[in-house]
């Protein structure tokens, strides 16, 4: 997971790749929740996406193992590429076609080729785009794991932005209850799962407040997650993650948490 | 029938109720057609909510009895709730989902439960929402009766808002007719349906014509039934009724007639 | 073919047609494509309208012959209509219904009945609608022709529409291959097919370059299209064809070339 920082590395080299058309539209719709800009790593053994928002409040690494594909041939180095300009060209592919990616190190473009359709993509200098702080040099105490069913966080979400702009996530330990809760000007709304409403569960206090806005547009890309897991602590990040692609590629989204308001 | 007015009568008691979401989600949509907030009255023997439209042309009047819920405990009272965010609320409802309401009357708040997700609605003071006047007693000569297929009068009403902003609706009795029209500046609509074309049919001569805003307002509400009652008079307010919840909900809409131009 | 040119003619003689909805509706859809208004040619063997964009840039020639309707009766003559207003009005009728038409010489109007749904259009003098040239008059050299699924014409104009406001229809007749090319600002979109891709294949060189604007309107009318017809020629206007309602009906879209920008 160490990231490519030399400038030889950086440098493009033979990339080929054929993924069907769910997959990508999969991998660019949970990117393209929190960035416009990417830069794609293609690593031997698949293609890694970590990004950070623009605020730096919320970052996303994205992993897509070789075995989601139905071709793959990587040989290192990353590109740089336009996010909502792939969104557009890979939802074009129907349910069923094939996408088909190519880069060309001359021109510094990527061919994607859906059937007889063929886009070049201009890519965009890996350098000018914003990488994410290494995670794993940030200690972060995350007390708290659930496992949801993404229905039910959905609706907590849509529930808690009629009343607020902020959501808290915690954990109660005593009670063993997972909750959300949101409290608005007049009316609250707030939702309680005990290890019985939950896929898995590992109890241990937590509470942190944060921004719909992040978790809204992160609820949109996994809308059609069976079930995500949120990893939790007080005052810390949340961590909300869940597979893809018949476990061959995995998201984990990190959200900052906000202060709680004090008058 | 008879309207609650006395203040002791109107702070709110004890109410608890269970029921399925398609239910709640018709009630809201029902009402909302015509107002943002309305007085639900917490009845014994079920919820009856009449409301009448900002300008006095349009008024509701909605029962649902105690058979239409899963559970029902009420001890009369009546209280305001915001129609719109009432309408968001069990809107979030899937199909088959059971929305749970709970009245707790020292915070003025409706606690509204779908599974493990809990809303709390601030409740609106009831003296502060226009009450309708009581329609019984005002004499009203309702001289035809027509059972539609609301399918048909959705045609209709869409057709007639391509060419007018007001409808009439009549009867011809001589012709044994029910008919709807609609005349603009260069096309006309009209709708002529015998006893054959009605589910039922009292004929007995009348005329009036009615603003196409209240009456679209309504038919977008009603969208869902297989068929509509229509009560007419001659210059009089026309009554659109029909049951929902295998009868044990009814909803009454009443809309003032229009005065016809004259040059 | 002849176009009704002397005043006599034009003038509205008897006509009364029935036809299905979705006939009714693609008819209106296809000729709304390109032109606000149009006139009706009712000659005997059925209906045909030809159109010309305000732009005279497209053009539209559609035929719909009496075995198309399950009534027909005209006299010849032609009516001018508000198109967007007739496809409102036949967008009403539900799959199933048939709708009547029946032209009243008198009032200048056409009444379309759908059950018992009566609408009265006021027609348009046809002497103030422009009339497309004599496309027999004008001699083009259409040298090849293809036979394309409507899905890889659309996929291919969507792509084309992301990088680019024009694009090049093509066939090369040594590689033997039928082809598609825009080319944005930074990024390209090309669609590529041999004989075994198409339904039909005519080769012959040929190369022109078109405003996607036109393409793009045509081509949603034609969605519904299995497979389109297109003739080509190198400077030439393309033209665009299918046929429908089981064979009974043909349209014919010529949309004249872009002279490629020199710098």
């Amino acid at each position: 997971m160490a990231r490519v920082s030399d400038a030889e590395e950086s440098s493009p080299r033979p990339f080929e790749a054929v993924v069907s058309a769910e997959t990508a539209q999969t991998v660019v719709g949970l990117v393209g929740a929190l960035v416009d800009e990417c830069c794609l790593h293609l690593d031997d053994d698949g293609v890694r996406i970590p990004a950070v928002d623009p605020a730096s409040v919320a970052m996303v690494d994205l992993e897509l193992s070789d075995d989601a594909f139905e071709a793959y041939e990587a040989g290192g180095g990353r590109i740089g590429v336009d996010v909502d300009r792939l969104a557009a060209v890979v939802g074009m592919a129907d349910r069923g076609q094939r996408v088909a990616l190519a880069l060309d190190p001359e021109t510094r473009t990527l061919e994607i080729v859906i059937d007889e359709l063929e886009y070049t993509l201009a890519l965009i200098d890996p350098e000018a785009i914003r990488s994410p702080p290494d995670l794993s040099e940030t200690a972060v105490d995350l007390t708290g794991e659930a496992v949801v069913d993404a229905d039910v966080i959905d609706q907590a979400l849509r529930a808690a932005d009629m009343v607020a702009n902020q959501i808290a996530f915690g954990i109660d330990a005593d009670a063993k209850t997972f909750y959300v809760e949101a409290e608005g000007d007049t009316d609250d709304v707030s939702l309680a799962l005990t290890a019985d409403d939950l896929v898995d569960f590992t109890p241990g206090d937590a509470h942190s407040l944060f921004s719909l806005d992040y978790l809204n547009a992160i609820n949109r890309a996994i809308a059609d997650a069976p079930d995500i897991g949120l990893q939790l602590g007080t005052e810390t990040p949340i961590e909300i993650g869940y597979e893809f692609a018949d476990g061959a590629g995995a998201v984990e989204y990190v959200v900052s948490p906000r202060r709680a308001v004090e008058y």
